[in-house]
């Protein structure tokens, strides 16, 4: 594990670092320095864990599988992802949520772009590993879901609502991810994923209620050919009615 | 294969069915007999070629793996997909055209419910089921976004709009089908996916050329504190614009 290989470890917080077993970050830093010599399915549990030294059940008390360890954040993201659209509450604009709860996928991303870009080669060529990614991203998906669903409770298509929202966040989150991933992690990925995640806001989300803004709009939509004075009534109708 | 089990076969036209191997509908039949009574982790490919009464061979000829058999239509529906959108031209406006498309995957579900309404349950309790069935949905959101693409491909956030809205589609498209299934196969899946693909439609579509509709509408925006005259003004100069 000398400084120049890329691990996990790198660029993480001294905070998370501390909290974190050195157990674990060693074999995933094993992992991927054996990966790009060996190729990925040549690679055994018993290379990595001889690289690490540590035995073969340390690495199942970690990773379920080898495929766990090329991903070895996205348990904690995901717990972090419900964690914090469960600390939400009503004031909380529902779409504008949503997308904020996608940044932190992200940010474990950018936290290390090294190990990130590293990962995401390596999965384009392992078609294992396409499959674990799209069930961790069906993961994220159904969490965003099934916050948005509780929030649409009332509404009469809210699941329906629920599940194209989600699906249509996580759709920009990863539009942008790769974008970032392609630029070796040089792009701003902050701004990136805004910029996408910008384009649901704008399709889906809902401006803030009436009371929060004084200067609110009134919109009239009138054929070409109706005459001025009937659009004029409409509008000094729709101004005067409160 | 008593008339009594569903079957693909079943519902399936006369014409379908005489482009079609009677082989590979005997293994389909067979595993789908098989699946119920014995469990699909059971079952082995050697069961499904033993009830079908062809050798083990023939069954690999038409299916790489047991997941296969459980959804043998998915590769003809992506083929019909891919060529119905490859069929389109710049007349369709292209939010329309991949609704469009995804109705073909409802129907081929639709095609024979008791069937696709036997599988979703096999598929809710088996893991490696729900694994292959994500990867197959990618391959549909993929088919889709690759379209958009082309055609979006003068717009500034072109492969952005096209992953989101791909993955829209899919949603509600899977919204509908997941409430026709859980149905079982009772409602009316036509409509049920019309009153889904319209929600995504209403948020991504963009209305037919001004050209074909004579009758265009003038929408002003103005803040309700605005006074009377300015709105007035602003829409005789709109109006009068050409």
């Amino acid at each position: 594990m000398s400084s120049s290989s890329a691990t996990p470890r790198e660029g993480r917080k001294a905070q998370a670092a501390a909290t974190k077993p050195p157990m674990r970050d060693a074999l995933v830093a094993a992992a991927f320095e054996l990966f790009p010599e060996r190729g990925y399915e040549q690679t055994t549990v018993d290379d990595i864990v001889a690289l690490a030294g540590v035995g073969r059940r340390s690495f199942f008390r970690y990773f379920p599988s080898k495929e766990d360890v090329v991903f070895p954040d996205h348990e904690r993201c995901l717990a972090d992802m419900t964690a914090f659209l469960s600390a939400g509450d009503d004031t909380h604009e529902p779409v504008r949520r949503v997308c904020e709860a996608a940044r932190l996928v992200l940010g474990m991303y950018a936290e290390n772009p090294t190990f990130s870009v590293q990962r995401y080669r390596l999965t384009k060529k392992v078609p294992g590993l396409r499959a674990y990614e799209l069930s961790v991203v069906w993961r994220y998906e159904r969490a965003l879901a099934h916050y948005l669903r509780g929030r649409f409770a009332d509404r009469r298509d809210g699941t329906l609502q629920a599940d194209v929202i989600a699906a249509a966040v996580v759709a920009a989150h990863n539009n942008a991810l790769r974008s970032w991933l392609r630029s070796d992690g040089q792009d701003d990925a902050s701004l990136t994923v805004d910029h996408a995640l910008g384009y649901v806001q704008a399709a889906f989300g809902t401006p803030p209620a009436p009371a929060e803004q004084p200067e609110d709009v009134v919109v009239v939509v009138s054929r070409r050919g109706a005459p001025l004075w009937r659009v004029v009534q409409e509008i000094e109708t729709t101004l005067g009615r409160d």
